[in-house]
């Protein structure tokens, strides 16, 4: 058993204590272990340790606190450029500028971070993965210089826990598996699933925090609102197209 | 160190046994523990390990042998069908069905492979994943029942391995990596990445076989021609769409 796939949780407060080199390049080399789409490694990792940059980077995720304050940022990227280039050096023709290498780099980017991740909690270090990677992922690619051909995936925050919270619920594993197809919840199966994390103290003070009627709610009307989504969703897209992940 | 992110290697021939019940639990069960997006869950994993199903799966991932021997097949699934049925179950609005949540989809489906992955090598398994699964995306959810809001990401075959290949080589980890920003390459760089690999034995062997000049060229007119990439992008776009994951 892998015991910090069972221990982790995601951590927003770091020491100041910088990573060393040497256990940086460790967590790294588990990143390019992982599977990926015909050993190919079509993906980058920008690792960011400079004040100035990390105060830049700031702002791409909505200020949250822990960009400034962990001693590491790593932007994980999709990266067809590098293979291309190599293509082209070698007088053949690529042609990944298109959808499909983007899911793939992005599926590949991903087992990467995961390798990492783990790593990084095997050697005493926290991290904590920042979806508003996507956000706002043109005016990381202003930051980061990132070139045609790159375009960012997700960001890993990382470094010396300083608060280490509790183990966060999910949903009964019987409530995301599905046995030989897919079968499709009933209302009760629904209420069934969701019940243990709705009758929580944690979720009882986040309705009253709230002030909402239920969890549900929270997530559409607080957290993930539609025209944010959309508005995201929008971005992104435009921001895939413009980087040349789209010719097809 | 975990050992297990080291010695990965993909096994694409399994023994005729099946892989027991709780054992299967424990491997999915660290799938659940990875990061994801609001720990909302959008994933579903779909277990298979019936013989006509898996049959049937087999044309889906161009009759690779191990879809029909390996005795688990889990097809890894974007899922904001549970969630949005939740909400709506609770009187709120959900609006996850655009291309923001395919790709916070993609990322966690990603994330909870991996850790499935590592945790079922922790169990003596073998694993590899199947990069086709994006490829007849649309006839995987044909056999898999998979319904509006659910889509296949990638696909994890498993069992007990017969036959362990060596470990494949990589990049040297400097060319995959960026410091503070992205350094673009020079085409000496680009040489210097690549020189390892393509001084290989394997590379050598793998020119003549395929009776080409160099290995870029395997990729781009054997492995991932143009006019498949384009196709294939085209249609797990369409699928994408048709699924309901681009209504923004």
């Amino acid at each position: 058993m892998i015991q910090e796939i069972f221990t982790h949780r995601s951590i927003r407060s770091y020491k100041d204590i910088p990573v060393p080199e040497e256990v940086l390049d460790r967590v790294l080399s588990a990143g390019i272990r992982a599977s990926n789409t015909g050993n190919m490694q079509i993906y980058s990792f920008v690792v960011t340790t400079d004040k100035k940059i990390k105060e830049a980077l700031s702002p791409c995720h909505m200020n949250q606190p822990m960009v400034r304050q962990a001693p590491v940022i790593i932007t994980v990227c999709a990266d067809i450029r590098r293979f291309s280039q190599w293509c082209k050096q070698r007088g053949a023709h690529p042609e990944y500028d298109n959808f499909l290498w983007f899911v793939n780099g992005v599926i590949d980017s991903v087992l990467a971070s995961q390798n990492i991740s783990l790593a990084a909690e095997s050697e005493g270090l926290g991290i904590c993965y920042l979806g508003t990677t996507t956000y706002a992922a043109d005016q990381i690619i202003e930051v980061l210089n990132l070139p045609q051909g790159v375009i960012p995936v997700t960001t890993i925050v990382m470094g010396y826990p300083d608060v280490v919270p509790p183990l966060t619920d999910r949903l009964p594993l019987q409530g995301v598996i599905h046995k030989e197809r897919y079968h499709d919840y009933t209302p009760s199966e629904i209420d069934e699933i969701w019940q243990e994390k709705e009758a929580s103290e944690e979720t009882k003070n986040l309705i009253q925090v709230n002030d909402l009627d239920n969890l549900a709610l929270i997530f559409t009307e607080r957290r993930y609102k539609g025209e944010d989504n959309k508005l995201f969703s929008r971005n992104y897209f435009e921001t895939l197209k413009s980087q040349g992940f789209f010719n097809q």
